[in-house]
């Protein structure tokens, strides 16, 4: 059977750009598992309702039906056990949901409040209510004053990076040598404001965008072919 | 050969707080490799001179000398692959160094603001002169206007550590269901803190508090028979 992944799109079907959604792509591309994605809207709500929940990443893997970003991670990881390991053993495994947990916390908030302007102006017509909506009832604010702020609120956003410049400095790939599933979670967050955002999130020397780079080259570069505002 | 280490202490010689001997005298635990440890003060810089820097924590295993905590947990753990893992597998090695990072630059910078005042009252008077100098240029403000600000630094500081939290509700430990080295890094800098300030880092129901207790339980209760100042 097919494998299929709901994959949240703007108003260009193309433009993918869900943090989340990007994770799982990479996982399913690490251990060479073949799929397809169908462009999601945040309004589908019924489109995935045979998940039981309301958010992509959705995927259908034969009978299998699997949501959320780690919950996925970790269901690839057992059931294609022969393939790359994401995690690189259990202690990868345990840590890794550390950094999933910094990157939720710090990455994806962080960066939602720089670019949810952006993401209003791309996203579909029948989307842009519930988006306004619910991102002004999230950061107290309007999407227009959020992003008059956006300036003094990089030079913050750029600190918090700090343990990933530290990491980067002896080593290639958080993951170590190699790209492993902490190099998706982080590299999600970066490609979702690629994709919809023509912000710039890293200043032009910052270690971090080279490393951006060497991901948007994996996979055949499949990342990096993937509709974007190249900053 | 005896295995020694050149442990950070206050003027009571028994009283040892660096957060990074913290992690080391915990890797050892954990690698069950008994060891000895001799107090040294902030100037004993000649003492540590024949490891050719001035910092604690320096370890001499038999013609080993090994320094830095970072440094001695992977000699550790690449010398006694027989001995129970800290990094349970490479993967795990690659995402604790991110913990590593993390822990560096948001817990011990944070902490070392909330406290550098009772360190300062704890130390030997030999290294007053040298810490309140050091630390006072660091900080850019006296240690008495360190501390006077702490009670709105530590709400910032507090919710730092929502990482932690997130991975605490759904993992017992750090490192999964046991401890691991990602573990010693986290919470040597809260036995830091312990042992050297009545300053609450934590508010009473926090779960890192719940953490931290079963640590200080770890290994028969080694770090928990510490002297402290239990909050």
């Amino acid at each position: 059977m097919a494998r299929l992944l709901y994959d949240l799109a703007a108003a260009e079907p193309e433009r993918r750009f869900s943090p989340y959604c990007w994770r799982t792509k990479m996982a399913l591309l690490h251990k060479h598992l073949p799929f397809d994605t169908t462009p999601w809207r945040f309004t589908d709500k019924e489109v995935i309702a045979f998940s039981g929940q309301k958010r992509v990443p959705v995927l259908v893997d034969g009978d299998h039906v699997v949501f959320d970003s780690w919950t996925i991670a970790t269901y690839l990881e057992d059931s294609y056990p022969d393939r790359p390991s994401l995690f690189g053993g259990d202690g990868g495994r345990a840590a890794a949901r550390f950094v999933n947990a910094w990157a939720d916390g710090v990455l994806v908030a962080g960066i939602a409040r720089l670019i949810a302007a952006d993401i209003f102006a791309n996203i579909d017509a029948k989307d842009r209510a519930y988006f306004r909506r619910s991102r002004e009832e999230r950061f107290g604010m309007s999407l227009e004053k959020l992003a008059a702020d956006r300036e003094t609120k990089v030079v913050d956003f750029r600190k918090n990076l700090d343990p990933l410049r530290a990491v980067l400095a002896v080593q290639t790939y958080l993951g170590g040598t190699n790209p492993a599933y902490v190099d998706y979670i982080v590299f999600g967050c970066f490609q979702w404001a690629r994709c919809i955002s023509r912000f710039p999130l890293l200043l032009e020397n910052d270690p971090i965008g080279a490393w951006r780079d060497r991901l948007l080259s994996a996979f055949d570069g499949f990342a990096g072919a993937a509709p974007a505002y190249p900053a």
